[in-house]
Formats: structure tokens, sequence, C-alpha cells
């Protein structure tokens, strides 16, 4: 137990909680498992053991680990993973998320992303720590699906990636995205700002800036939402 | 102070915390508003010293009041209101919710709905209490705004709106929305289940069953995340 550490940043592992998220894991990364924690009430033991067992990594039941680690929810399975480096696909479509702060909402934009196949996602720093075991709750495990790199700044990403279409999503774009209204891009970067900012004026004269109508009643859509609106239109129209 | 209680469903009244969300409902229902506090620490007092006056509501400086009902999160305003009956419109959409758990996925969708122009929301019990302080938090005062009425069964609900068209949201629904796949409906009904088990397959007899496509790299989205997608897809293509 002494070496059961609760999470930090600068920790280079981290741990995925629950057993749906830890099964993700051990699906498409299993090379990046250290060890699997069970709590003595969980039930399907038996197909763990079986996957645990196949891969040479440790399964150990023990239920103080739980009281340590886990977090509001319960959950029975814990899996500690080594952090890896993912680098984005040139070839692909893109999210950017500039600064985004908070890790549920951040949990639930990989989860989405994995939803619409939009595989490559960019963040720029400062940011929420996307290894945090909140945000890999929040995603389901969907976190190990897809690549993930940070830039300190977006011109940093932009020089990387100079042939990607970029689109930034401001409350006042100057695209009203609907149905019928989706620019056609086969390598897009769609860019959402904070929580809080939303994108500075500024990335109105980096690409094609677009919109999600909204009434007003409200002063923005939920992050995650406008994510969730936004990447399936241009995923389905550009597929 | 001895009249200050935490937030329980059976009382007649609860409480907004936040500015943002305090103001909504000083501007959309200032009559259900019995007290308002603000902190100490709160710097734009006087639009909201001139609001309370111009309305006669009590304003009061108590900064123990926000140790008291504060959650998590900071917040420099807290109004006090009378809950109150509001019915849904026969005339217009619906969204029906059939057993929401989470409050904060809640109060998301009803920023959501409040945003996409859906002002009528069903909410089938037993589900999260949709006057908790929780989800008028997470719905940053968007609850105000719309009609939001509860019924027992989906039965109980169907009875009181026979012609509205029922649209239930299933992973394996039907019709597979797209931005060239919406049904036209002028009186639309958008059915969604539980955040954990989906709508039961008895669902897919009381309508038209749709789906949001999905990768099989998720078991489905977020529930806030569909119905965000699920409505702004109704919406744009029945304006």
């Amino acid at each position: 137990m002494k070496d059961i550490q609760i999470y930090k940043n600068e920790l280079d592992y981290s741990y995925v909680l629950g057993a749906y998220a830890t099964f993700e894991l051990l699906a498409v990364r299993p090379e990046q498992i250290t060890q699997v924690f069970v709590h003595s009430a969980y039930k399907d033991i038996i197909q763990l053991q079986v996957l645990c067992n196949e891969r040479s990594i440790a399964l150990t039941q023990n239920d103080r680990v739980f009281k340590r680690l886990s977090q509001k929810e319960n959950s029975f399975v814990i899996g500690q993973f080594s952090k890896y480096i993912s680098r984005l696909s040139d070839t692909q479509p893109h999210v950017v998320l500039v600064n985004p702060n908070d890790m549920g909402n951040l949990g639930t934009i990989i989860r989405t992303l994995a939803g619409v196949g939009i595989t490559n996602l960019a963040i720029i720093t400062p940011g929420a720590d996307y290894w945090n075991p909140k945000v890999v709750r929040a995603s389901m495990g969907a976190l190990f699906r897809l690549n993930i790199e940070t830039f300190t700044s977006f011109d940093e990403y932009q020089h990387h990636f100079e042939t990607h279409e970029i689109y930034p999503f401001m409350i006042d774009g100057d695209i009203e995205l609907g149905p019928n209204n989706i620019p056609y891009s086969k390598k897009y970067s769609l860019v959402f700002g904070n929580e809080a900012t939303g994108l500075p004026e500024s990335f109105r004269r980096v690409g094609t800036s677009v919109q999600i109508l909204q009434s007003n009643m409200i002063d923005s859509y939920n992050l995650a939402v406008s994510v969730g609106i936004g990447t399936f239109l241009f995923a389905q129209a550009n597929r």
C-alpha cells in the first residue's frame, strides 16, 4: 500500500476508476497498465482475472485502495497506468480546446469526440490536466482511444499543422451553422474557447469563424454541448 | 439566520446561487423572490440594490448565509424564491426526460433547451428534483425561462398531450438523424431516457424512434450531449 499515491499532476502514472473504463484501457492500451485493483464487492471478477492473466498484469483485491483513491462515486475496479505520449495525425480532422478548465467537461468532450469519430484532440495550455482520474472517468475510458497533444499556444499548434482549415467557434461567428449550412472541409480543425470566456476576438482572423445559433435566453451553451453540436455537424457533413 | 435552512425537497422554496442566475430570476420571475443575500466581497452591489428596491425585495448582506448554503463553487449572491407551478403548452414542442438522475446534467439540459428555444420540459418521475440549487445553478438560471412539469409515468404525460408526435431517442432507433435526415414535425415531443439505462425497449412502439449516429468506440453519448445534438437538429429543421 505504501506506493499507492493519490494522483498528482507530476506523477508519471495515473488511475482509471470504474470497471467500464478499466476494460477500455485493457482493450485499447494494455501495455500501459501497471496493475489493477478490485474491490471485494465486485461481482464479475472472473472476466477481469482472465484478461489480466493473458496480459501478465497484477490483479490485487484490496478494499483500502478504493477508500484512498475513489472519488464521490463508487467504483469497484481501479487500473493504474503509465502516462504515454501520443501525437496528432496531420491527415485527420482535429478539435482544439483553448485553455479548458473543467475536468468533467473535458472528459465529456473526449467521450463525445470518440462518438463522432474525431480522434485527434489538441489542448492549448494552461488547461485541465487530461490525465487526472476525474477526466479519465468522465470520458468513460474514451480517452485511451484518442491522440491527445498539448501545445503552449495556438500559434505553436498552427505552426505544426499548417494545412488544416481552422474554424473557431464564437458567439458571433461569421457563419451560422445549421443542418443546411456546414462548411465542406476534409481536414478541419474546430477550435473552442474556455468555459467562462470563449475565444478571444483575435481568433476571428485565424480562420472562418462559425457560430451555433442560440436564443437570447442564454449567454452561451455549456462547452461540452457546443462541442457536441459542432463536431456532430462537421463530422456528419464531411464523412 | 434561524430561518435559513439548507435546501430540502420538501421545502416550498429553494435558492439560486450566483449573481448571473439571480439576475435571471429578477428579470424573469421577480414575483417569486422572497429575499436576496449578498456577500461582503461582491462588487456590483449597486445594480442589485436598484433592482431589489424597485421590486420591494429585501436585500441583506450576510456572509454566514454563504458559508451555510454555498456549494463547492464560490458565489456572492444568493436568491431565495418560492417554488411555483408551471404547465406545459399544448401547442409547442416538448422535451421529455424519463427518470433523469444527475442534477448537473439536468441543469445543463435546461440551459440547452432555452438555447435552442424549446421552452417546455416534462420530467417523468422518479427523477432528480429540478428545484435543487445544484440544478438551478447548472442551468445558469435558464430554469426560470421554461415551463417544467412532472408526470408519474410516460402514459400520464401522453394522456395529457395526445396530439404531440413522439420521437424516442434510442441507441438503435429506426431513423438515423443527420443534417439531411431530420423528421418534419411542427409539434414534436423528443423523449430521452436515463443516463445509465436509456429508454426501455417498449418506447419503440410509442412513436418514431430516432438515433444519433455514434462510432463503436463509445457505449453512448453523455445525456446532455445527446439532448444538445437532438434538440438542435429538430429545432433548426422545424423553425
